[in-house]
C-alpha cells in the first residue's frame, strides 16, 4: 500500500494504535503536541541517535523489522551504560517514495519486539518524506534514582576493566555481508552485460533465460551457514539489560560504565579521558568467539584489532573496586570477563600483548564524514 | 574547515563547549551515553521533530543560523502547546560532505538564540554523515504541573475558540520565496544557454563577459522590500511563549490547545475530533495581516484559504470557557483572537463565510510523500 493512501495521521494511527503504556511513568503518549510523562522521585536519562541510510545501515541486508529492532536496541543499550531502567521511545523516521505502509509495519514490528523486551513503550515521534532514503531518529527515555547512575568519569586507580560478552563478532559480521553483497552485484553486472550483447545479437531466447537468471539473483539470500552467530551480532544486536541486573543481583556497582558502540579502543579513551586516569589492557583476556577468530583468519585480519576497533558489539564495558575481584570471577562463566586494570593518568591507555607482553598505545578513530559502514 | 579535520569528538566538543546549564533540573549534559534530568515534582514533556532538506527547508533560500533557530522553535512551540515550560534540547544532525565545520557553527549559533531567548539548555545530541543532504531531529523536554498540562482533548461545548498573531504569512512569505527561486534559476539557465553559444562561435570576450553576469546571480539575495514581514515568518518563526505568559498573568486557562503547524484548518479537526466536539468558526475573525492580504491578492489566491491550510505560522490555536470572553475581550490589542466557538460534536467543523453567513465544511489535508514545501 502507498504510504499517501493513508495520508500522515491514518499512518500514525495504524503504527500506534496497539501501544498500551506498560509504565506508570507514561501518563500520556502518542495523539498530542508532547508526550506527558511522570518521575516523581527518580532521575531522568535521556539519550538519542540517528541513523541514516547508506552510513549506519544498507537495505540490502538489513530488513525493515532488524533495521527497526537494532534501532531501538542501540538506544536501550545507552540507558542501561548508565545502569538506568529504559522506560519510553520516540520515533522520528523519514522516507522516500520507493516505501510502502508494509515496510513500516515490518519496521514498527522489530522496534516492538525490541521494546516489549524491556518493558518499554513508544510513545511518540514523527513520520514524514525524504527526498532520498531512509532516515531514523530515535529518542530514549529511562529512569534511575540518583546514587545507581554509573557515569564515564567514575572510574579509580586500581579498578579493575570488564567487559561482558564478546568482542569482534558484529564486526566480522559486517565483513562476511559486504563480501557477499559485492559477490551479488559482480553477478548481476555479469547477467546484465550478457543481456545486451544477446539484445545486439537479436537471441531473444538467451535473453529470456538470462532474465530469469537474473530474477533468481533478485533476493539477497546468501548462505551464511556456520557464521550466523556473526551475521546476528551485525544485524540483531541486543542490548545488555540482564548484564545490568546480573551486576545488581551481585551486589557490584560499575565505578565507570559505558556500552561499546564505536569499538573498545574508543571507549577505554572515553573511560580514562573522563576519568582522569590510564588502563592496561591484557590482550589474552579480550573475550573472543571463535566463529569471530575463524572469520579474521579467512579475512586475513588480526583478529585482536577486530575485537578493538570493530564496534556495534553493544556490550557493555565497565570498571569495578579490585575488592570486587572474587564476586566478578564467579561471573565469568555468565559472560564477564575481566580485562586489565586502571592505572595513573600519566601512564597511557595501553594493551598489553599476548606473546612477550610488549606493550601498544590504543589509539581510537572517530569517524569521518562518507566514511565505512562500521561507524556509529 | 572540513569536518573530517576535526573528528566526531573535536566536533562536539567545538559545538558544546560554552554550553553552561541554565536550568536545575540540567544535572548531566552532553559527554556520556545520556544526559540526566531532574524533575522532582512535575510532569515531563517531551517532543521530537525530524526535517529534512529538499522536504521542510530549501538551503537556497533557507541559510544555516535561521535553519538552527527554527529547528528549535517548532520544538519549543510544541512544549508552549500543552502549557508547559521547555527546559532541555538535544540535536542530531545528518551532513553530507558539502558541509563545513563553519555552517555547523552556524547552525549552533541559530539553535542557540533560540534557546537562550527562552532559557533552554542544549544538553546532548548525535552528529553523523549523511550521503545526501541534511537531516536534522531535535527533542525537546520541557515540565509542568500536572493541573497545568493543556492537552487537545479538553475542549467543551459553548467554549470560544481563539488564536494568537495573525495566520498565512509564513505561506505567503515562502510563495514570494519560491517565485524568487524559480526566477533566480531561470535566469541562471538563460545565461548558461548564452555561454554555451558564445563557446561554441568562439566569442571568447562575450564568454567571460556573460559567466561575470553569472557570478552576479549567483548569491540568491532578491529584494523583498515592503514583504520583510512575510519572509521572516517563514524563515525565522517565535514560539508563543510569550503568550503562554499573558494568559497565565489573566489567570486564563485554556482548555485545549495546539499550536498552528499544519494549518488551522487541519489543527481545528484535531481539536474537535480528540474533545468529540464540532465548531463554527467567523471567516471575518481570522486574523490576517495587511501584507499576507496584499501578496495573497498580487499571487491571485483567496487569502482565507492561505490562512486556514497555509501552515508553519506556529502561533496558538485554544479553547476558553465562555466566562474568560470579557478578559479575551481586554487582550484581543495584545494579539489574541476570538473566531468562533465550540458546538456539539454532531454539528462538524464548518467556517462561516464573511459576506452572506453560509456555511462552509472545515477539511484538511495530511501529508503525501515528496509534496508541496509547507509540509510540517
Amino acid at each position: 500500500m502507498e504510504i499517501k493512501e493513508l495520508g500522515e495521521f491514518g499512518l500514525i494511527h495504524r503504527l500506534t494504535k496497539d501501544a498500551e503504556p506498560k509504565n506508570p511513568s507514561t501518563l500520556k503518549g502518542v495523539g498530542d503536541d508532547c508526550t506527558v510523562l511522570s518521575y516523581p522521585d527518580r532521575k531522568v536519562l535521556v539519550t538519542t541517535d540517528m541513523l541514516m541510510e547508506g552510513v549506519h545501515f544498507d537495505l540490502t541486508y538489513n530488513n525493515m523489522a532488524q533495521l527497526g529492532y537494532k534501532s531501538a536496541m542501540v538506544n536501550l543499550s545507552d540507558i542501561f551504560a548508565m545502569n538506568g531502567q529504559p522506560r519510553q521511545l520516540l520515533v522520528s523516521i523519514a522516507l522516500s517514495k520507493r516505501f510502502k505502509v508494509e515496510d513500516l509495519d515490518d519496521f514498527y514490528r522489530g522496534l516492538h519486539a525490541a521494546c516489549d523486551k524491556w518493558g518499554v513503550d513508544i510513545v511518540g515521534g514523527d513520520t514524514c518524506p525524504s527526498l532520498t532514503g531512509l532516515a531514523i531518529s530515535i529518542t530514549c527515555i529511562g529512569e534511575a534514582e540518583e546514587k545507581d547512575i554509573v557515569y564515564r568519569s567514575g572510574a579509580n586507580e586500581t579498578d579493575l576493566v570488564c567487559v561482558s560478552g564478546d568482542l569482534g563478532a558484529a564486526y566480522m559480521g559486517l565483513q562476511l555481508l559486504e563480501r557477499e553483497k559485492s559477490v551479488y552485484y559482480q553477478q548481476l553486472d555479469k547477467i546484465n552485460a550478457k543481456i545486451r550483447k544477446a539484445n545486439s545479437e537479436g537471441n531473444k531466447a538467451l535473453v529470456k533465460h538470462l532474465q530469469e537468471e537474473g530474477m533468481k539473483l533478485t533476493d539477497f539470500q546468501p548462505d551464511f551457514a556456520g557464521k550466523e552467530y556473526l551475521i546476528e551480532r551485525q544485524l540483531k544486536p541486543e542490548a545488555r539489560g540482564d548484564i545490568i541486573q546480573l551486576l545488581r543481583e551481585n551486589n557490584i556497582r560499575p565505578t565507570a560504565m559505558m556500552d561499546i558502540s564505536d569499538g573498545l579502543s574508543s571507549e577505554l579513551i572515553h573511560i580514562c579521558k573522563q576519568s582522569h586516569c590510564g588502563c592496561r589492557i591484557y590482550e589474552k583476556n579480550i573475550p573472543i568467539d571463535y566463529q569471530t577468530a575463524v572469520t579474521a583468519e579467512e579475512f586475513n585480519m588480526n583478529v585482536t584489532t577486530c575485537a578493538m576497533n570493530g564496534g556495534e558489539d553493544y556490550e557493555l564495558l565497565f570498571t569495578c573496586p579490585i575488592g570486587d575481584h572474587d564476586k566478578l570471577d564467579a561471573l565469568e562463566s555468565k559472560g564477564i570477563h575481566q580485562i586489565g586494570y586502571i592505572t595513573k593518568e600519566e601512564l597511557g591507555c595501553r594493551l598489553i600483548s599476548r606473546g612477550d607482553g610488549e606493550e601498544f598505545d590504543i589509539t581510537a578513530q572517530g569517524w569521518a564524514l562518507g566514511g565505512a559502514g562500521e561507524e556509529k
